[in-house]
């Protein structure tokens, strides 16, 4: 039984781990078209700084350790065409450029997410880069090397655009972030948002929000970005934006996308096709909380997606199923820890829900214990069940809370669940009642004061 | 209508308040014999260190704060006795001396809990303490002032007498730990024991286990403390043991009190007489986990009871109910994060469940993320339904950990559903997949394998 895994990166390499594990004496061949397999992609911005002191930290396991444990990884092979037919593929080495055929019994898409380039003029500048591959990182610190850029210009303001801003500034140089919405973390509130920005500008990072990139200026070399308002000099650009799932193989070879964009597979990570499974960045799958498809493309869930392909192409059954996402992420900018999991505000209501809110300030330890810091928190609930739907956190602990907000969402809990729940209190860890527990408490008399409103008007 | 409530510490002072809430027309009168209401008494191990900086600190509002909120609040008033046919009770004003009579229209207890001395020969010398209330602390650190005691001996390995362990150490004493049981924390299993002697013997504290106190030796001031297998010096010693629940007053009322000896009440917070309502370190709860009794004197369960019996003594109704706790619990000695939630294996095994358990060990960050430390997890599963029964954390990132696991037990979760969890990934807070997916995972192979040893044997 030969298993083919296409993409050697968090899900293909899980996958191809995961299939060993239940089956020692399937073969497995790994194509990773980048130079190495198994990259940390969500440390590349830390790579920059140098807060990652070296790009090998971030290989989490060389082909030679997966040849020790029977798993082939061909890297710098990009496999052009699957024949679902014949069950063959087309591959090319693209170190000698030689192609050749291969054959598989079960196939794994893992081919990931690539950053696409928008298209601005100047785009084709020297000096702009995205940062998705370890490549990309390598090329930016080669640029950053030998050309000394003082100037740099993030293009949005998502989470990898807002991690390379601290990142680029750590290391002295002058950074300017362009989004182009009102404000930065749009996945988030406002309340995040401004607490995002003023920890980016109290650290030295302009934001301009509202502005659309226009232009970028130079003289082969880029110099300056152009937006709405003004202009900014730039001698260096990073593109935090412009993230697709990488499906032009599995569409060619009738794999079935959905809406997002991504590969559609089954609770059970199989695509369309016979014999043939997907996992990772390159696939949808289902927000719990909203119920609609959704295109997330995180190491964490690549890799618990990645378990999930291995062991059902190794079983050739049913064995394991994913059932789907909250939309749970966290980023960091210097101290400022900022989660969420579920649905924004905005995000809830767009997905037909009334909601009630409730956003506290609270703080990280108790408010006598030294180091004690802020955190704020904001439960969002459906207005009419009760029941959690998302919840941000941004400061100290935010990890803490959206975590505990995460697990209550994941089991279906409702705010009243939240105002007797039995955590973990001692003064270096929190105040006496956690930030939850105040949140679904205030929210507990929002939901009061509603009925009474509606009693009030009968 | 006039509330009375006995005990101004956690539970009495959030039922007053919740009361003046609900109620704003309510008469209240908190009694409160030491000298101080809304005392931090979970903050008092830190403040012999001098790491809360005053005890001024720890009191979170001051009779006048109370008064400004239409709470009257008589501090060095002790209540002698509770009158449920007529709805009086004696009082008297510790200052003066002097007795007189009250009246109650609804009534909450929360006379919280004591230190009992245990009865070792030469327990009546100087320099010998218990820690329970802020005049404790007082009393200790004026001791400390006038006596300059360089030894001191910590009785019992609790968490109190750990977390005085850490803090006497940081002054500079020679600080011994002398636990009658074979290991320290013993609410955990022992791998969390063996990080925690660990930890306080790597910083200097020596710790003598398995080893009961037989005599304290001195002349007038404690000099000695004699055990088992020796004697060690001590100028100063600490109990971190013998609390009991405060329920004289209450018994001797006619108050019903349960099997651990702590006052029992309903949901609601209601006891057997009318119009009488408990809360906080004086009543039995129930654990949700084994489904019996608990006495779980602890400050965050004590605000969250005293929130229920405010809004139900306020409202004269079944407004609001406590469903019971888990038996959650944190504490920190030096860098080490110790929690817990739900049952270990030990006391899951004495209420009548066979375990399948999975201890790992794991990180508080990516690997290659800076200042990365490591996190043990246990997860204990019950071995027929998977339910998650407990879990024990220690090292950096404990108190996430532990509360994660109590909302999923909270949930009543099982093993699969944490999986595929979706909780917050990035290399600031943890590793790619979070050690409670780690020890879940592990936790279904050891499921498997049991699984397909019962097929094999068929």
């Amino acid at each position: 039984m030969r298993l083919v895994v296409v993409g050697g990166v968090a899900a293909g390499t899980k996958a191809a781990s995961r299939a060993r594990r239940v089956d020692p004496g399937m073969e497995i061949t790994v194509y990773q078209e980048e130079p190495e397999p198994s990259i940390s992609e969500c440390g590349l911005p830390y790579l920059l700084s140098g807060m990652v002191e070296s790009r090998d930290r971030l290989i989490a396991r060389t082909p030679e350790k997966f040849a020790e444990g029977d798993i082939e990884v061909k890297v710098r092979h990009r496999v052009e065409a699957i024949h679902p037919n014949t069950k063959t593929l087309s591959v090319r080495d693209t170190t000698t450029g030689e192609a050749f055929e291969d054959r598989y019994d079960r196939l794994v898409i893992a081919t990931g997410a690539r950053a696409v380039m928008p298209p601005i003029p100047g785009a084709d500048l020297d000096g702009l880069f995205p940062l998705r591959f370890l490549t990309d990182s390598d090329r930016i610190m080669a640029y950053v090397r030998d050309r000394s850029p003082e100037r740099a210009v993030i293009v949005g303001g998502g989470y990898i655009g807002l991690e390379v801003a601290e990142n680029l500034c750590r290391i002295g140089m002058e950074v300017s972030l362009i989004e182009g919405a009102d404000r930065v973390a749009l996945a988030y509130g406002p309340e995040v948002s401004e607490r995002v920005e003023a920890e980016l500008e109290r650290n030295g990072v302009h934001i301009f929000t509202g502005e659309k990139v226009e232009e970028f200026v130079g003289d082969g070399r880029v110099r300056a970005v152009r937006f709405g308002d003004g202009e900014v000099g730039a001698d260096l650009v990073i593109f935090g934006v412009g993230v697709r799932p990488s499906v032009d193989l599995a569409r060619e070879a009738g794999v079935e996308i959905g809406a997002t964009g991504a590969i559609r597979t089954d609770r059970h990570m199989k695509t369309n096709l016979p014999d043939v499974w997907a996992a990772g960045d390159c696939i949808e799958t289902v927000n719990l909380v909203s119920g609609e498809a959704a295109w997330v493309p995180l190491g964490d869930t690549a890799n618990q997606m990645g378990r999930v392909a291995g062991t059902n192409a190794a079983t050739g059954e049913d064995a394991l199923d994913f059932p789907g996402v909250l939309g749970t992420g966290i980023f960091k900018v210097y101290d400022l820890g900022v989660g969420k999991t579920g649905l924004s505000e905005a995000e809830a209501e767009a997905a037909g829900h009334e909601t009630v809110s409730a956003g506290i300030e609270s703080r990280d330890r108790a408010g006598y214990y030294p180091g004690s810091q802020k955190v704020f928190l904001k439960l969002i609930a459906d207005a009419e069940t009760g029941r959690i739907l998302g919840a941000e956190s941004a400061g100290s602990g935010a990890d803490k809370l959206t975590d505990i907000c995460a697990t209550a969402i994941w089991a279906g809990l409702s705010y009243p669940d939240l105002i007797n729940i039995d955590l973990a209190y001692s003064p270096p860890f929190g105040p006496a009642l956690s930030p939850v527990i105040q949140a679904a408490t205030i929210l507990s008399g929002k939901f009061e004061q509603a009925k009474e409103g509606v009693r009030a008007t009968k």
